[in-house]
Formats: structure tokens, sequence, C-alpha cells
């Protein structure tokens, strides 16, 4: 098991002395720095820091730590959070009929390679039930018809809000969720979508990618806003096609691509590398 | 210096029997393969090929194995032509002010990495005439203002003519061809996009990228049509970035990506390995 | 489902004809190629070829196409054999602890991502039956300490038989297997050694990688010979690393290279896209 | 133009309180960061860090940073350069007949892509002259025959010391420095090597990648020490090939890798982004 450590997360206005002031602060608490990542922005004038506490190297705990930091990040302006490695998040995951992004995570998390728990499984059909039982996970199957669409999407907030979530991965779950919960869970729901954004917006992007004659093909993990495809981009990578390459072909060597793309942004959200500003993330790797 | 071959390039109708009946012709006059490519198109049914066929194999020269050929290809209703490794292609590059990939496509020909010959460099700015003029290239400068485009493209076009440009490369131009001297070089005009198209159509496409907050950047050649863009893509290729990279980072990693793939793109022309199909590309790689 | 094909696959010594006199005697057969890849080494003057028939286009089956191939087959000297896609490789897996890449490869079968059957895993520790047991596949635990090896050998070597398997893939096996099961199955075994080969071949590949402060990992696909780890190469690919990774990390990134690599030399295998030419292979994709 | 920065390069024991000592060091100062890199390995207990300060938010120059940093450093142990981004890198280019990389390096140095200056140029061969005259470098050929080796090495060694170079590339130098060279300007000498390293040591590593039968070519970019094609490696990269890459087209594919990966590891170089530790290199991108 990995050593326990706090991660502080900040933004705030840029301003000499900023990072002097909190190391200064975590070095005379007798805090270890194992990890530490910074970046200003020179257009906004904005700084964004990571920086990573070995918890033994303090004489309390999580909430002493917050409490004594409160009054320099509001001197500071900053936003700001701390997080404990020994408390993982919560991921409900959110999924269809397609089970290569749940597979893919599932086997991380089975296998401890990624620290998180799952309260549940939510999907608009049966089919990964069994699958995801194996695993003694919680799957709940609520249809999402044309006609029943104000419903499922009641259900699923409700299963969220109980389930404590502090991240909701749409794991191809193929529906549009309403303006209420993105904003609702806003910087928390993230999405893989299976093309390279900003091209291909909205349905059947592997058939427009066949359409166009692309030789490369892509996906994007993005967080959701209520504007479709255009959240905050997270991770993005591509892979080489041709023209043997059939739409069924695409959709098989896209899937891999996916599931790579949606568990490393995943894994960077997971521990507090991706900070947002504005409609961009900084992603400290 | 490699060895003279012909290179037998159609596309047709598929019919069971098209590659016998190559290949048998082929054979009948004692032609050696050293080098096949076969493609075919289940949506349209259309059928690609490439073949290399050694020189002296043969006891006569190209002209008379075209003349043997045609009644073949008549009776498979083909499009094809037939090309001699020992006439290399001709090929005008026009240029603006930027660099890159003029003088990577200079050192490749310079360096018989790529075998062409270039008749000449056209360009609305005398910034490249120089380093042009050591290469012993002929360098030809036409304004391209608002005020004179029409004279500009007159020249460029009776330039172009006057070289017997067997291709036209736009080696980062600037200028939007109009659309006659498209349509008079259809599928002879090549050109570097500066952005992984259809993302970031039109101008400034790494503002566009800084703007959308990709974490990927690319370039693409294509073979350009009156529809700014939307030409068939020849080749594409991506470079990462991140939240460091500011716009002049942006436009530096992304020159060493457009040269990379215009290069790529222009050698698999020279090679005669791009077929056009539509608005789609073959390229027998 | 996937229409039927049959595969005919070919190397031999190259002469003038050859592409012909194969397509031509298809052809007569009525035989439509629906994909035909062609390469000619031109230091051994060897012919490799692989021509995919749809198999609704003859009027008879395999086993008479096999027949009447024959006779060409001799007159060229051809190692040779035909395939049928109704017919699914037989395909036993060997895995040890590690999960990832029996997981990745279960995946790809259940989801009929990619066409084979499983008659059973073989796995010197139990850790995995529970996991392979959901998917109805037989799990044959049989350890191999180091007082027992012989008759571990002995007895995976009855359970291949017994299974008729037409490929083994060593999923992170971690045993070294006898020169004479190697021998036995030349060219049916497959294996992912974690390390871009030749470089770091043998044991703990990430810790020779991490000690040599290399900037990319790897892992190669490869057949195997008595000779460790210096079998033809099927598939290879890395990822990049930084001082940033640690052992584990290492660990970590490796796993998904690997069970890619291994997941697309296996199905080029499947789809007998890779032929052995001395100790390399020629892959058509 | 850029504007004027100081780099601190630091790399000393780890401590609590070393980012704060330091941070708050230049926060006193006025001093604005506009990057900061750390990086604490964990098995030695070392840490670095790189830090970018904005010359004009100090109130005097380079000299007197120095000087009132000095203190600290010798109480914390350190190891530590200042460097200004207003004096360039002096970096003379070893070559000897192939141009690739050097028309390459060239090409960034005239178009303001990396801020160096090139003293001169050295080749055993004359080749290049004509090529480097016209961008008004001067150009020393001294042949390195096998009976006049130890003059050559003399003459290099001062035309190495005449141009107070900060910094040597070997371009595909082709030559074995001499151990003394190496020792004298250890961490400042760089190579590129055409070979995914450790694979591939020594002579001919395209022939020997075409002998084992890969599916990628690499390059590595590292320091020279006097243990040949051993040193901390600074950058790497690979390309892919196939059966169908002679000999000829591995060197071709390869060289715009080579140039690709000398000019990355160049660039971190000449950043002051490149730690050297022990035989491993931390690299602050």
């Amino acid at each position: 098991m990995s050593p326990q450590n706090y991660r502080l997360i900040i933004s705030c206005p840029d301003r000499v002395g900023l990072v002097a002031a909190v190391s200064s602060f975590l070095a005379s608490e007798g805090g270890l720095l194992t990890e530490a990542n910074y970046f200003r922005d020179p257009e906004s004038n904005w700084f964004f820091m990571r920086q990573v506490i070995a918890a033994d190297s303090l004489p309390y705990g999580p909430e002493e730590l917050k409490q004594r930091f409160s009054p320099l990040a509001e001197q500071f302006n900053m936003e700001w959070q701390l997080t404990d490695t020994n408390v993982p998040k919560r991921v409900v995951l959110l999924a269809s009929k397609q089970a290569h992004c749940l597979s893919d995570l599932l086997y991380r998390w089975r296998s401890d390679e990624m620290a998180f728990d799952i309260p549940c499984v939510i999907s608009n059909h049966n089919d990964l039930r069994s699958y995801v039982d194996w695993h003694n996970i919680d799957y709940h199957h609520t249809p999402a018809d044309a006609d029943n669409k104000t419903e499922h999407f009641a259900t699923v907030e409700k299963l969220i809000e109980d389930s404590n979530a502090d991240v909701i991965v749409l794991a191809r779950y193929m529906q549009i969720l309403p303006p209420e919960i993105c904003a609702k869970y806003s910087g928390k729901i993230i999405n893989i979508h299976h093309s390279f954004l900003p091209a291909f917006v909205g349905a059947k992007p592997y058939h427009q990618a066949a359409e166009r004659g692309v030789k490369l093909i892509g996906a994007t993990c993005h967080y959701v806003t209520s504007d479709l495809d255009a959240g905050p981009i997270i991770e993005q990578d591509v892979v080489r096609i041709s023209h043997h390459d059939s739409i069924p072909d695409l959709v098989r060597k896209g899937k891999d691509v996916e599931k790579t793309v949606l568990a490393r942004g995943l894994r960077n959200h997971l521990e507090d590398r991706v900070l947002m500003h504005g409609n961009k993330t900084i992603v400290f790797e």
C-alpha cells in the first residue's frame, strides 16, 4: 500500500511570494513535500499549485492542516482543497450496452491499479449486469426510452446523490445528461467522446471520420458541461487508420483509444492533477 | 542509384479475374514484380492496384508497355497510368515567408532522399530568395497584396505552366488559389494545413487550438480543391501539447509536424502511392 | 457475423509469373479476392502472398479448393496453407498470477472483437480461477515450483495436446518452456515480453530500464523458440516515461503496452497475417 | 524577443523546508517566478529544482543575485548554477559527411527557433563546408584518418577551447572522442546515437536492427562519457518500420528520428531543463 499523503491544490491570482508563503507555511508545520507542481498562466496572471505532503511528517491530521492553512488561503484569495490519499474517491459509473470502457475501469479497480471506490454502476440496459455482479458491485438498471427520459434522469440523479459520489464517469453512457445535473456536478462528471474533439462533435463520429477520409481517429476525455462535447478537455489521443479500415474497424480501433484515454483522464482526476481554468485544464503530470 | 522501375497504377470497377488479367499480362511480357498492392473498396466495388515492374525484366521501353497494356485497360474500363522512375516528377514549390517546410523539402531534394526536380520556387515575398539561390534553383517573386491578387495568380499560373509542373506544393504559401487553378491542376496540388483537419479549418488554427484547450495539435497534407481545407487527405499526424505551451510554443511544435507530414505526403505522391477515390485517398504504403 | 472467407497463405522462391499463376488459378475457379498482399524479399528472392477469397464465390468447399490448388503449389515449391474463417483457431492461454493480459484477451474474446476459441486456461497459480470460471472456460492449475517443473511441463504439454490447440499464448506466464515444447509447437507459441527487445532480455526488464534511465519503455510480442527472448518478433510498441516514474509506475504503464501489443500480435496471427521468414516476420497489415 | 529571465538550477540532499528556503529568498528579493519545477528522488533522497525568475522583477543583475544566493546554497550543500537567458550558450557542432542533423540544427538556429551561438563547425570532411559557409559560420576541416587520429583530436580540442564552447554537439560525427576530452567536458558533450539504446550499441545499428527483425527503430540523445553509448540519456524516440523497409529505408526513416531527438535533447539542455543524477537525467519539461 502507498504511504498516506495529503494533496494541497490551489489556484489564485499570482503575486510575488506566493510559492514562498505556501511552502514556508508547510515547512513550519514540518511537512515534507514529495511532489510539487506549479504553473503560472501569463495571460490571466493566475497561479496553480499542487503539493503532495507526506502525512507522517505532520503531527496532526488533515482537518487541523486545513484549519491552520485557512488564513493564508484567505489572504491570497485562493480556491483550494486538501485531499487525503487514505480517503479514496467515490466513482459512480454510467454505462449503456458497450462493455469496453466499463471492463477496463473495473479491471483497474479490482487490480488496485487505480485507487477509487465504486458505489454502483448505473445503466439504461441490463447487458452488463452479470459482469458487474461478479465484482460484487451494485448494478442499477433504469431504462431510458423516449417516453421515460425524465424518470430515467430523476432516478440517475437520486442514485448519484444516495451514493455520495465524488465523480461520475460516463463510460460510453450514450445519453445526454440534462443541464441541471451537469450544473449540479460541475467539474465532477467525466465523459469519453469517441472522436478527437473538436472534430466530429455529436453522433456517430466514426461514420463522420470515415466520410471525411481522415488518417487518424481519436478519443477525448472531458468534463461535462451543458454544452454538448464542448467541456474542458482532460486528455486526448489518436490512432492511425488507413483505407483498409472499414467503419467496424474504426469502431474496434477506436475502442482501444477510448478506454486508454478515459483511464488516463480519470487517473489524473483521481490524483487531483487536473485543475479547471475557464474552459481549459491544467494537468500536472 | 535505385534500379529503374515502371509503376502501373490502376483503378476500375472490380470483377473476378482482374488481378489475374493484369498479372498474367505482365508475366507474359516477362515483367518482374518488385512491389504489388491491391485494394478493393467493398462499398463502391471499386478496385485499386499499384504494381512496380523491374524495367530490365522487359525487352522494351515504357511507351511500348503502355501500348501493349492499352487493350486490357479498355476492356476493364480502367483509369490508369504508367510512370517511369527514371523520369523524376517536376515539383513547383510555392511559399510565403516561413522557411520550415521549404527548407525541409530542399534538404530532402539536395540529399537525394526524395527523387524529384524543382523547376522553380514561387513566393509572394523575397525572404527566402537567398536560401533558394544557394541551391541554384530559380526563385520567382510575385507580390500578392490586396490590390494585385489577380495579377499575382496570373503570374503563378503562367510560371507553373512554363515549368511543365507535375506537382505543385503549397509549402505554407498562405494564399487561397482561385478555383480555376484548383480545377486545372486537380489531384496535382498538395497543401499542408496546420491543423488536424477537419478541426480548425481556416485561419490561425493554432490560436483556435489554444482557445479550445486541446491536448494534441496536428497537421494535414491534402490535395487542394476549390473547397477550402476540404480536399482529399493524404497524410496527418499530431504532437502532444500541454498547458505549459503558449501559442508560440504551439507554432514551434506544429512546424515540426507540418514539415514531417508534408514530406511524407509528398513522398507517397511522388512514388505514385496515392490514389484518389471521390474525396478520399487510398495510400499504398 | 463476418462473411465466410478462405485465406490462402503462400511463401516460395520468386519467379516471373507467380502472382499471375496464383491469381489466374483463383479467377478460373471463380474466386473473388477481397484482400491480397504480396511481398518480395529482394535479399533472399523469396515471395510471400496472402489472398482472401470470398467463400460464396466458389461452387465448392475448402477441401476441394486445396486439392485443386495442390498441383500449382508443387510446381512452384510453395509452403502454403488454406484457412477457413468459419473455423476459429483454438487458443490455449497460459498465465501465472498477473491478470492484465489474460483479462484483456478474455474481454476481446467475449465481446467477439477477435474470433477464436479458448479450450482452456493453464496456470501455475490459482489466483485467476474465479475470473476465468465466470467466462465458463476450463481452468487448469498445475504448480511450477523448483521441485516439480518436469511434472508441470508434462502436464502443460498434455493439456495442450488434449485441447487440440492451434495457438499457445504465454500471457505473462513467467515460466521458460522446455526446448522440446518450443520445437514441437514452432511458430505456434506466442509470448509477450515486457521490454522493447533486444533491449533488456531476461528477468526484471523494468528494473533494468529504470537502472539505465531510458525515456521510453516497451513490449514485444514474438514467437517462442528455445533461444530465450530471441524468437521472431511479431509486434512491438513503446510508451514514454520520465524521471517521475518509479519502478511501480513503469510496471503499471508497461502493462498497458504489454496487453495492447499482445492483442495486436495475436490478432495478426489469428488472421494469418504473420509469415515467418528465418528469424523475421512478414506482417501483412 | 523573449523577455530576459534567470534560471536557477539546484540539486542537493532533500530536507524539510528546502523549497520554502529557496522561494522565500527569491520572494524577499522581489523575484517573480515564471516557471518552477521540483523533483524529489525518493531512493537517493535528493532534490532537484529549476526556477525561472523574471529579470525585470529584480533591482540588480545576475552577479549580485548569485552573491546573495550563495550563503543559502552553502547552508544546504547545493550544487547550483544561475544562467541568464540574455547570454546564449556557445555550441560547437562536430559533423562528418552526413548533413541531416547539422542541417536541422542550422535551420533552427537561423530561424531563431532555438537560442544559441555557433562559434564554429568542425568536421573530418569537407562535404558540408559550402552549406555552413552560406550561414557565415566558421568551418574547420581536420581529417581523421587511421594515421592522424591523435592530431585530429588535438586539433578538435584546441578548436573547442578557443571557441569557449559551453556545449559540444556530435551531430553524427562518427568518431569516438578520447576519454580525456569526454572527462574534460563532462555533461557538456551531447551525442545522437542512431538506435534506441541500450539496443544496438556500437556500429551499424540499422543493420543490427534489420538483422534482428524489430518493428520499431529509434534514436537516443545522450551525454557522452568515456563508456561508449552508455552515458546519461536525455531523449529518445522511435518510428515504426515493417518488412517492406530495406536497410536504406531504415537509414532514411531513422534520419528523421535522429534529427528530431537531437533537437529536442539539445533544446532541453540549452534551456537548463536537464539535470544529471548519476547515470540518469531529470528532464523538466
